[in-house]
């Protein structure tokens, strides 16, 4: 069996907003160990797309594995210990736990691919906050029902819209009873009527 | 060190159009030995989603790695030979090599995503024919100039749209004198016009 001498991992704390990383040359591999961390890129207008979400346990900057550049932004959506590590002295558990995760990563974008290319905005829109509310921006209210701290720009970013059109079809959810919209939150009122309306079962 | 007595790889020889897997239970973990191999949905009216191409030497069926099921179609695009693999029975170095081409395919879908979420449909074809035209699609015609095997229905599948207005930006990328368009192929006439229409740099 192989030892290696490991570094002690190197952790850094980000608050909630702020950017951990930028375009560029990778020089580590990332793992977060708690928070959430948004992954995105910007596009020729301004506009985000979100190319995944990263939560505890889950890692990003894998770029550095094949030399090539980081083409996103990654930012820590709530407040985040994030760790630092050398991607050419992982142990084999380490090296098989990063696989299994790039492997969830790899089937959580073909189900966002999906969702973008194939369905209409209200489905994606719906399937987005249900995605959502099994992250670490969900909350439970008093009564127990998830809510999910959100911004209308946040979800454009993520189904590729724009916020004007992300208000409006939260507002027809709500009508429809599956949510309840009010300010950065988003109440999951019914989640089976929101299932419905993302046309997939949970996964 | 740790040593495995490995079985002897089990590869299958598929035709050009042959389905290689269908959407269920994850038994393997597959790697592309010659060939190229499309991965796909199709979303609720019938139409395809293109999630990634499969180029010799990347893997498909990570799923299998988190015991989840497969999501997608795996399609032979020209005859392939494809490798099943025991997904528990890897050695450190085919461990490493799988989390590389993991990375990879990561990166190409982040590329994708930005793409099919941030780009009009017209920079989306240019950027896709520009991606197939590095791949087994592409033949050199006899002036030099690559030629992609790709189908208008591909095309669509690939870029989130439907054939009819594939058709038209074809036409219209053919009439600014990026490609030349033939039945079933295209020709990258000018490769630096059709870049400039992707409005990207080649990766």
């Amino acid at each position: 069996m192989t030892r290696t001498i490991r570094r002690p991992d190197v952790a850094r704390a980000y608050g909630a907003g702020e950017i951990v990383l930028f375009p560029g040359k990778a020089d580590h591999l990332y793992r977060v160990r708690t928070g959430l961390v948004r992954l995105h890129t910007v596009d020729d207008d301004g506009a985000g797309v979100t190319l995944r979400y990263v939560k505890p346990g889950g890692y990003f900057g894998e770029e550095r594995l094949i030399d090539r550049p980081r083409r996103y932004f990654a930012e820590a959506v709530t407040n985040s210990d994030i760790e630092e590590l050398d991607a050419d002295d992982l142990d084999g558990e380490q090296q098989r736990d990063l696989t299994r995760r790039l492997a969830a990563a790899i089937d959580g974008m073909n189900r966002a691919m999906h969702r973008l290319a194939g369905k209409p905005l209200r489905a994606r829109i719906a399937a987005e906050l249900l995605e959502l509310s099994d992250s670490e921006l969900a909350l439970r209210s008093h009564d127990g029902t998830p809510v999910v701290r959100v911004t209308h720009d946040d979800l454009a970013a993520a189904v590729g819209s724009v916020r004007e059109t992300v208000t409006k079809v939260v507002g027809e959810l709500a009508r429809a009873g599956a949510i309840r919209a009010g300010y950065g939150k988003i109440t999951i009122q019914d989640a089976a009527k929101l299932r419905a309306e993302a046309g997939e079962e949970r996964v």
